[in-house]
This record gives structure tokens, sequence and C-alpha cells, in this order.
């Protein structure tokens, strides 16, 4: 009778993601993970990956075995 | 830079939800709740009170310091 | 980079629960699962089964893919 | 009825931490506090301070309202 569910720490990808807004983006992942929300997470690519910016959760919804996040990006890593 | 939330084991109402549907139920929380999500769990009114009957939560939301959830009732415990 | 996990929201203990003291016990479970601590928890011996019991959680202990128990029975369910 | 918790994506050490061997480190933190374990972690001394390392924790405890991680230091940031 348990729920599994993934704890997240970071915002992968896989550029997967949909830009609603200037800066606010949707992404959708398979099963129910936790991500701690209104906190700055890095945001990258891939796991592996350099981090390609930080954002902030502003939205988290679990539904029908998946999770949607809405997040704000908030700074852009440009390497020089 | 933590979150804090809160790990819930049952929904309790307080005479707050909404009926959306037949047996659909929409109840908004304060705050960031941790339920778990597709399992069986008991519904209250309050939490010192009877069992009402048995819910699951088929969507959990977390936005604006917010949680709402979607559950269904199945089943309605009637006292004899 | 997620790391798995299972939210439990009663105590079942298959009968592998060792006595520690009077009402105190010990259960080891796989892998990593989050209780509720020191909150009220309902007691069975196999998910589908009655419930043998009250207890709360004193100790949580996550380790080596294990998560280990300590929990306080405070009411037994007799029944008539 | 619900059990209030933190959930932390980092060790923020405050310089409490004690070391047990070469690199294995003790740290106590007031309240239950959920960290991923076996994931690896940025190791801060301060919240807005730098990253002083990579940590995995390997044992996380919950008792008496308190949280005891041990983790594993396996890099050191090192500032030319």
């Amino acid at each position: 009778m348990g729920m599994p569910l993934e704890l997240n720490t970071m915002i992968v990808t896989k550029g997967r993601e949909e830009r609603l807004e200037e800066n606010l983006f949707r992404l959708e992942k398979d099963g129910y993970r936790l991500y701690p929300i209104d906190v700055p997470l890095e945001v990258k690519k891939y796991i592996e990956g350099d981090t390609s910016g930080t954002g902030f959760i502003r939205k988290l919804e679990w539904s029908e075995k998946k999770t949607v996040i809405i997040y704000q990006l908030v700074s852009l890593y440009t390497p020089n």
C-alpha cells in the first residue's frame, strides 16, 4: 500500500521543456516525483551535463502517474 | 534553503470540500502538504472524529503556498 | 540522480517485528521508506488484514538501502 | 495529525560537523529533515556561501525531533 515516489533535487529537462512565457517553462515527467518548490534548483539538460541555469518551481502537479512542473528560469549560465 | 512541508496520511476535510462530480471532491489546504496518491486513505471531517469514508487522491497540486487535492470517495462509512 | 523512496502510511509487520522492550518494537524493511514519525499509525500484520493496533514510530533510520523503524505499540485492538 | 518536515537538497554544515573517519562526517540538525541519500549533494558551510565539496549521505536517522546524517565527502572544492 506504499506509494512509490522519486526525490529530485535538480531539474533535468532532456530538452523536453515547453516555454509558456518569457522565462516560465512547463516540464512533464513520468511517475510521481517530489521536487522542492519555491527554492533555487539547478537546471540541466542532462544529468551528467553542465548546469544551464537556476530555476524556481512555481507549480507541481501529480496525476495519472505523471508529474508536471512549471518553473521560472531566473538565471542562465553562460560559459565564457 | 530547505522547503517546509507536512506529511499527511489521511484526508481531513473540516467540511471545506467541494463536490465536483458524483463522488469526486476538491479540497484546498494551506501550505505544501505531501499526501500519498492513488492509495486508499481515511477521510474524516475532523482529526479527532470518526472516519467518514475511504478516498483515493487522484490529483495533487502545489502552488502559491497552497495544496489542492482532488479525491474520489469510494466508500462511505455509515454507522448503524 | 533521483532517489527512489516509498511513502508509507501504516506499519505492516508481516510478523517480522522484534520486541525490544515491553511495547517497543524494531522492524526492518527493504528500500528507503518514508513513514510519518511521532504520529499515530495503524499497525497491521498484513496489508489486507485487520488492524492489530496503533503505533508511534519513535526512530527511523535509512542506510544501505534498508529502513529500520523503532515503534511503540500504544493500543492493541482486541476483537470481541 | 500531519508531520512537519523539511525537504533539503544540500548539506549545510554551519561548521558543526564531526569527523568520524578519514572522509566520513556526522551532522546533527534540529527537526525532521528529508535529504536524498546515496546521491551526490553539494556540501556548504553556509547557505549563501560557496560550495566546499560534494558529499553522499550514507545514513539518515530521525528521532526525538532531530535528524542525524552521516555523510561521505568525496571531493573537496579548492579555489585557486
